[in-house]
């Protein structure tokens, strides 16, 4: 047994209550090592012999590893647990003291108690949830007496600026509830709306003000309240990480320097604050002066930011947030920001934008979920690059899913691009039937697909500005067939609810013909999805054991 | 290489900030398999190939592990980094990817920025601290006008019951300080003091009311002040992962019911409560009904404990708080205990009692550190019980050194025992020879030692009630030269830095032998200390590479 590549520690991914009595836990090993792993697992009060064996089944594996996966019961809710591991020179316990012939050697993992303040919840209704992101300047201009100065012709063939303004706003997402329904998304993410100078408005000037190129709180809620009646709940966009150059604060330091009472609400390095030749202050990335960074740690900070946040979620009756550079936050603050944000909708969504490993963020008291750019790097990677095969692509997704509790997955923001990334069909290099394949794999994958705005009419465009052009709406230019696809797998998600709330595993993997598929099934039906990643038709044959007694199989395509 | 054995991950044990703008990174692999371990970092904005390179040391081993471990700085507190492992076949390059031959293609793992809110601060005094655990029934009865009915007479060579008292109370502790001050401990932890009937009162009556056993707020305060007044701090025990049988909640909810506006602070099955045959309400352990569980998730269980804590921390001006059972309570609640209590005394240490791996509780956010059982179960089997070798002692150590961020380790509770184990010197069999090499062992280790009373005066006893016999004050009796040995290894403490701020890395592992050595420095000094755990005497050649270029060499002892 390789005994070194052997983990597991009795928190986070690794063991994590699946609810208030239960508890998940995992364990990984080298690939095909182990022929089984068992759990013996007691009240951590009861007798060392005491207790009940579960087999752990193998949830997935990278290139390196397997892991096993079981939730053992406790009625106690106290837990003690041993593993044992066979593989091909026999059996092993495993437990806090490491490895052992004898399993009082070996010692027990320990859950000391399954607290219901730390129970990790998610609102239900994400696992039913098709995203929507959208761009306010560029996605409808519903109101043309509130356009900017200078804005642009609409167009789907603009090529914008960083500086361009083309007048979308808050009426025109209204008006075009009727698309957003029928294409099937039920959660629109904007990103920001409040007072800003820029077309982005990640700058922001008044977190109490809707910009009024955008329209006013009135329209918002409106927007919201009529988004409601149609079953689309709306998530704003917390920029919590930076203000804008013209925030009020800001301001005052910039005017009163050291003596103002803001001084200690950024991070400034000398005084007079100056923006040439470079910031002298914490910003944004690399010196972006029009965004001072936050000092959230400052009590002060942390209440006008809550107070915002607070305010929007009751008086917008909005559905919840995604979170700015949500990484670059103290914990902390994102701790006080789900209790205050919960305590005035229980049910509202916390998405952080998380480009990498958001372990740390995704343990019950901060985030639901993230934005899921490693599901995004392996599906660009396998689609659309074709860069790696059927057996990395695996690997990437299991590794991903290994790295979070489970109740992470079912609410991940699961895109193909956003406005900060080139667009997918431009990474495919226009070629269509591999963002199809991409997305049906979207649409079938755990977690909620998000589909940036005009993706699924087939939109292109490279890296930001170049990915913000205005959403084409001129049916002739649209590709009716792409949103004819997207609405069917929408559909589809929606008819089938194993691909909603279903488990997930591996399939078939076959890197030799570039094949793949995975099965979902809720405990009443299953579903097979394969992916012919190749130019080729191939014959295969599949494993129907997931199936089990099934009598009907039906396509559902 | 062995690929499988490698681990890291951005967060906790394996990543930290070791100040505000600096990173502690460890990395983990097959013992022996690496040659080296560098880091190549930069600011996560800067170009791909900016950066510095650090080369890792080897922090310590383990039977299968060996750990790699180095701090980096950065100025902008934004980090990206990938390793660059060398082995036997050459060099391989590990990131948030995976491995690859390739810096690119094994991609960078990422902190995304070090938070001034999130950082782990741990009181500085606690690195000289030297604990003296006082159980106060046991320790010196100064007032006999308070003692309970029923009160034994004091001996030493008494064998307390479950249900004894001797009338030991905070009196008799203020008459001891000189005591404690020549002996050279500097922190008082004392079990619990606050109304109850027990004579160890983890089944608190009244938390705001000290037992009048023991005295009352204004003895309370007088020991405080006066032990201060000699340089030592005082910590008291905070019981809240249950309350007493006749604490008011719970009497209310006995008297009223479901009706009871307290039926929702306790966990109760059903109505009328019952405590036979077995109470139908959670209780600390297996049903002792005594203590039934509080439901710290309950607003207003958190608010009436939190206000316990602020309570007396500001009124006592006491030193800190001794979690009892503080596994079985939600992170929430001790997060905002750690808010509450360190803003009245941000000098406040906070010890959690702990007997597993207490990873999650320590990560800044929660505890300063733990009661070190893991620690006492190394030098337990090594010292007391000799059922390993220096080995295996050197590998325990390596291991719980490697579950914590750095910070913790200056302040855990190194224990030989306490009022729930076993004495030390019962277990070694009554072998002082054993108990002075593992106290000088505890004496010269990062971390606090601590001292469970009487200990040092060579009490002796077998699990609770048995190691809770009255303090051995007759001078006759007690050991002296166990107590010389104490006096003069606490002494070498305080004169020497380095044992209690210095670095640790093990010096000598001779399992053949049965000898075992390490040395600690502190950047200005270096001291080396070496064990005989044999009865024979040995000739023992050492490295003194450690001590580099010094010019003297002196027996510390």
């Amino acid at each position: 047994m390789w005994k070194e590549a052997v983990f597991h520690r009795p928190e986070g991914p690794y063991a994590h209550p699946a609810g208030p009595r239960e508890l998940r836990v995992r364990l990984r090993a080298k690939r095909g090592d182990l022929f089984s792993c068992h759990l013996f697992h007691g009240d951590r009060y009861g007798g060392e012999e005491e207790g009940d064996i579960l087999r752990l089944e193998k949830a997935g594996s990278d290139e390196l590893f397997d892991w096993f996966e079981g939730v053992i019961p406790s009625a106690t809710r106290r837990l003690r647990y041993v593993f044992y591991l066979e593989g091909e020179e026999g059996g092993l316990w495993y437990g806090e003291k490491g490895f052992a012939a004898d399993r009082r050697e070996a010692g027990a993992f320990q859950y000391p108690y399954i607290c219901e303040g730390d129970l990790y919840r998610v609102p239900d209704w994400a696992k039913d949830g098709v995203v929507y992101q959208i761009f306010p300047d560029r996605f409808f201009n519903g109101d043309e007496g509130n356009d900017p100065e200078g804005t642009d012709p609409w167009s789907a063939a603009a090529r914008p600026r960083p500086d361009s303004f083309y007048g979308g706003d808050l009426r025109g997402i209204i008006e075009k509830l009727p698309y957003l329904e029928a294409l099937g998304v039920n959660v629109l993410y904007l990103t920001p709306i409040f007072l800003s100078p820029s077309n982005h408005k990640y700058d922001t000037t008044d977190y109490y003000r809707v910009d009024p190129a955008f329209g006013d709180a009135e329209t918002l809620k409106e927007l919201v309240r009529l988004a409601h009646q149609r079953g689309i709940r709306v998530l704003l966009d917390a920029v919590f990480n930076h203000a804008g150059y013209g925030f009020f604060a800001f301001q005052d330091v910039l005017q009163r320097g050291e003596d103002s009472p803001y001084a200690d609400w950024f991070f400034i390095e000398d005084f007079p604050v100056v923006t040439t030749p470079r910031p002298n202050y914490e910003t944004f990335a690399n010196g972006v002066w029009t965004m001072p960074k936050l000092n959230t740690a400052h009590p002060e900070v942390r209440a006008y930011l809550l107070d915002v946040a607070e305010y929007w979620t009751r008086e917008a009756e909005i559905d919840g947030w995604r979170l700015d550079v949500a990484n670059e936050v103290d914990h902390r603050f994102w701790r006080a920001f789900r209790d205050r944000v919960k305590e005035v909708n229980p049910e509202a969504l916390i998405v952080g934008e998380i480009w990498h490993d958001a372990g740390p963020w995704l343990q019950g008291d901060q985030f639901d979920s993230v934005m899921n750019y490693l599901f995004r790097d392996a599906v660009l990677d396998f689609f659309a690059a074709g860069r790696i095969g059927a057996d990395r692509f695996d690997a990437l997704l299991t590794r991903t899913r290994m790295l979070y509790p489970e109740q992470a997955h079912f609410a991940m923001f699961n895109l193909l691009g956003s406005h900060d990334t080139e667009r997918f069909l431009t990474t495919c290099g226009g070629r269509l039937e591999r963002m199809r394949l991409a997305v049906l794999f979207q649409m079938t994958y755990p977690g909620m697909p998000m589909i940036y705005y005009g993706d699924e009419v087939g939109m292109c465009g490279g890296p930001d500005p170049d990915c913000r052009r205005p959403m084409m709406w001129e049916e002739e230019r649209q590709n009716r067939e792409l949103l004819a696809h997207y609405r069917k797998l929408i559909a589809l998600r929606k008819e089938l609810r194993p691909l909603r709330r279903g488990d997930f595993r591996t399939w078939l993997v076959d890197p030799l013909r570039n094949l793949y598929g995975f099965v979902r099934w809720d405990g009443e039906s299953c579903v097979g999805v394969l992916f012919n990643n190749s130019p080729h038709e191939h014959r295969v044959e599949v494993d129907l054991h997931p199936f089990g007694g099934a009598e009907k199989l039906r396509d559902a395509l």
